[in-house]
């Protein structure tokens, strides 16, 4: 018997209507229709995060502690746990919304993704990690323009061993392979041609192929397009391979955070029915989206991309080639591939030259992915003489130690608090996020935003601001909690005591933006995460954080990072400030360089087989030092002597 | 506007329908109706071998020389000089069939196809080209059973390097590849299978790689198929690639006759619409078909089969993986590849192991392929300390000379003569073919046939006895012409002079067996060109044959071959017969070798690459050798000392 069927007319503000069939839940329906809502859980009704107002038609929902007495009575739902009886019109309230328009060149810059090195100017100034002829260039795909002597009577080598002999005079290949493909064109191509061709050579693991043969001399249009797969964000920059000339620089939300915000709520939706598809999709489609998107801003042809390098954390990886991550989070945490072959970029999904390449950035280990590693490469932490660390605060906060002798990663489960997520009115750090916070007394607040419009939410920044100006000016105390002074912006809120940044009068906001003692409790909990990973990974060690002569601060903060209140916080040791470089998004400086240069790739596979991995989960001390970390800074307040002060 | 169609019925002798539009030819009629017609020119309508008998219907037909006016009254006409008016019934008369059938075992032995050197008896008698052990034995694919250390927390190295580091305990692998397919199964595969699984291991183009991985112990099989394509007969032989055992051998008529008989029709078909799919399509169909007979009786699965090597010459090479092969016959005569890469047999269309391989054997040049590659490593030229000479004869005749140090080829245009083509009774060695002839005296005549059955035409070596016997009894002159004799043998037919070997109402035939005068004339020419060539040959080289060792003689005869009367006619050089030994299908061998051996792949790699070719068109004195050799045996009479006596 079929199922009955019903339209369900999402208002996000515009209308957008898809059938579904009776009983489906409205979070489902909604990705159906491409109308993309929060959410953190994975339909799992826990995070609250997919609120939905139904202003027409029959439903059944489960009740939830997340939606208030006030809210049910304006028929806000949680999506997840909402299913369809009849046909519905349903409104995405703006705070539900995931905005997956494309980021405004504003937004990258303040996303720090066209930062201090990407961009030509600032490489003029010498700002750059990687200095323009640190590796040779050789990047993935090379164009050769060739004029064949055409056949005689005394030189009648066949076509396929005529090209092979003129790329030969030219460059040293052992081994060069070829598809069918080319060669069932090649004969009338070359005589159509003339016997000029441009061949497109591509590396692919450890041999060299005739990607494509093109008539004529088609050398200037060589390009490749570098992608950085996070898991909140999605940031693709396009480079002319020829000089590596940075053309275009975008970016754009994941769009796999609809599905779960974090990466094990994904690998659960993926290990279910049609779950590894949908993700897979969603982050190909975000891909093709970018480079379609940088195409046309640098006014130039699809198929002239002939290669892509992309970086990203394990599971990301495995969810672009849709593989299935569903081993990454069963012991012993096994992933199926740290070192993917190179691969045409369309079997992944890529839509560029057909023919053309795909090479993912090598990983560590299930928790320390390509983008680390292309981090790294970024930052020169392995080239250099003396110890630097890399911390890269995420969801996972991955940590590397290091020097040109050695390496080691560990990687914390930080949770997503820096990144806005799972506290009360947390956001990427986009524009309206409140990066900068000056608490001037205990009545008094100032509050900076991303491109300085009115606040909408805090960011990871905002919050580092907030936790440290909150407990220099004796407001919490350094467990975190609230003490008990009389102010009008501390107040009993839902779940505790809470402190009001922002009175939503001020801005004509639908709520007050606050943060609330479990939101401090979960920021000191990522907080402390990543200070006892790294304390941690150094007593193995036998160092100490002082022995560090350089940190290499990576992350999704706005334009802003104070990094003396993020040691006031505790989040980082309390050490001279200019050991300390916030370097934004490494991962896609890596992955540019790999796709430039063949040197840079085998520093990276060099990179990623040299690096060590640290458990911290079995490593005996670490959840002590974790809990001593549970203070503001520290247990151990010696350890933050410029804070005594 | 649409055209008319009609429907042709064709009678061979089961009535096969087929539609087709107003104006059509009745040739390619045929083809679309799956029946094959003998056709030799390719439809220009000179072979006069594509007679067909129209029964009912309105059709037009341009006249023609081949048709006799009692056959013209009878309604015969030449399918590819014929359109359709209305709807037609059409009568093939036996003659015009394209036996189409599978050869029979008995067939097989006639055929020598599991002659002295591919049958396991034979090679227990020590009579098989190549010892058991010569080469080191290490087929196209191989299968590994591996039992992996599953995972645990202090060994958390990812699924594939676990995997490719366990192959590298076993075999040393510098580059080792994998495609997608294999990485996006390989998570659950492992672990399904309680990490014991086969891994199929591909030898590609100087890497090896994972072709497929399988759960469980599945090494016990492992196929492998020899194919060698003719231009004529396609004959394929299953053998176990772990052990060497040869487990079926069959052979087909390569269906691309039906397209024209010899290679230069062909080309001139490929060039035109649709013609490069027909014959692709034809000798895949023929490949598939064989392979599919093979493992149903040697009982194993079409997907155990693992990897294909054929062997053929230039041409059917290109038709096999559908490159066109239009530039090989335009001056310089260059093909598009000799040396084509391993790729995955699926591409080409051949139905095993989906991911199984295909290895095409190198060929020297345009007019020496593959076949003669695998020829000359089955017959050991390239071994042997003294001159050897290998003289394979078919429509191009092919001719080698060399020892280890060296190898020289050339070829030459024999024409299809001692295929059995372009002669007026000529057919292939298959059975009722006359293959030996004893001329009693003038008035009386003992023929043999393969199977010893009613005869129905000559093949190669009956022609060779034939030609020999006529001679010898003084029947025809040193030119070639009939002498001025009484017998009741001789008549004048339509085409001048011919003698009757056989006289229809002995066997109750349509029509007599006759060599007439013409035919005669291009046997001598097809003798005359290969023994010429191989005479230019070892010329250019100051040599001459008596300094040649070994002569291995090659080609579609029947099970016999009488050197002494090959040499009667000067087909072969008079030297002691001892010197000379009928190999059979010495490309079929070479083709099982490199199957099962990478030494024997890169043996033939070297000889290809070794061999240097002689272009006899631009050779000086090869004309002048040519009409020479015009005569029988030849115009210098002491040539053939033994023939004086």
């Amino acid at each position: 018997m079929e199922k009955e069927t019903f339209t369900v007319t999402f208002f996000h503000p515009q209308p957008t209507k898809v059938k579904v069939t009776k009983g489906k839940d409205l979070l489902s329906s909604a990705i159906e229709a491409g109308v993309f809502i929060n959410s953190s859980c994975g339909g799992d009704g826990v995070c609250g995060r997919c609120k939905v107002i139904i202003k027409k038609g029959k439903y059944k929902t489960e009740p939830s502690g997340r939606i208030s007495p006030e809210e049910r009575e304006k028929g806000v739902v949680l999506a997840c746990q909402t299913i369809v009886l009849s046909d519905l019109e349903v409104e995405v309230p703006p705070t539900s919304r995931l905005d997956l328009g494309q980021v405004s060149e504003e937004d990258l810059k303040l996303l720090r993704l066209k930062g201090i090195y990407s961009s030509p100017v600032d490489i003029d100034k010498g700002k750059d990690l990687i200095k323009k002829d640190l590796f040779i260039h050789s990047p993935l795909a090379t164009k050769l323009y060739l004029e064949l002597p055409p056949p005689t009577l005394s030189d009648t080598v066949s076509d396929l061993e005529r090209l092979y002999r003129e790329i030969r005079k030219i460059k040293d290949i052992p081994i060069m392979q070829t598809g069918l493909t080319n060669i069932k064109k090649l004969g009338r191509l070359l005589r159509e041609s003339e016997w000029k061709v441009t061949v497109l050579l591509g590396k692919r693991n450890g041999t060299v192929e005739i990607v494509s043969i093109e008539p004529g001399d088609t050398t200037d249009k060589n390009y490749g397009v570098a992608v950085d797969i996070g898991t909140t964000t999605v940031s693709a920059q396009l480079v002319n391979l020829n000089n590596r000339e940075i053309l275009a620089t975008k970016a754009t939300h994941n769009t796999q955070a609809s599905f779960g915000s974090d990466v094990i709520t994904r690998i659960i939706y993926a290990s279910e029915g049609g779950g590894l598809e949908k993700l897979h999709h969603a982050v190909i489609d975000n891909i093709n989206g970018l480079i379609s998107e940088l195409t046309r801003q640098a006014q130039i042809a699809l198929t002239d991309i002939n290669g892509v390098v992309c970086a990203g954390n394990t599971t990301m990886i495995h969810l672009l080639l849709r593989v299935d991550p569903t081993f990454i989070r069963r012991e012993p945490y096994v992933s199926t591939a740290n070192f993917v072959p190179v691969i045409r970029a369309a079997e992944a999904g890529i839509k560029i030259n057909p023919r053309g390449l795909l090479l993912c950035v090598p990983g560590v280990s299930t928790y320390v992915g390509g983008d680390i590693t292309a981090g790294v490469l970024a930052c020169g932490l392995n080239r250099k003489e003396e110890l630097s660390m890399l911390i890269d605060i995420g969801t996972n906060g991955e940590i590397v130690l290091g020097n040109k002798e050695w390496l080691i990663s560990c990687s914390a489960s930080a949770g997503p608090a820096f990144e806005g997520s799972g506290v009360k009115c947390g956001m990427r750090a986009t524009k309206g996020a409140i990066q900068r916070v000056e608490i001037i007394d205990k009545d008094e607040v100032r509050v900076f935003t991303i491109g300085e419009v009115r606040p909408k939410g805090i960011c990871g920044s905002g919050y580092i601001d907030c936790l440290a100006e909150l407990f220099r000016k004796g407001i919490i105390d350094r467990t975190g909690k609230f003490k008990d002074i009389n102010s009008k912006r501390v107040r009993e809120g839902s779940e505790g005591k809470e402190f009001i940044l922002v009175f939503k009068e001020e801005y004509d906001l639908p709520e007050d933006i606050v943060i609330t003692e479990t939101d401090i409790e979960n920021l000191k909990r990522s907080k402390g995460a990543i200070y006892s990973a790294g304390f941690t990974l150094l007593k193995k060690l036998s160092l100490s954080f002082k022995d560090i002569k350089e940190f290499f601060i990576a992350g999704g903060f706005g334009t802003y990072l104070d990094i003396d209140k993020a040691i006031t916080i505790g989040l980082l040791p309390d050490l001279e400030r200019e050991r300390f470089t916030f370097v934004g998004n490494s991962s896609l400086v890596g992955a540019r360089e790999i796709l430039l240069s063949y040197q840079a790739k085998k520093e990276a596979e060099s990179i990623a087989k040299k690096m060590t991995y640290l458990e911290l989960s079995t490593e005996p001390g670490y959840m002590d030092e974790y809990v001593s970390s549970l203070f503001f800074p520290h247990t151990e307040l010696e350890r933050f002597p410029s804070l005594i002060k």
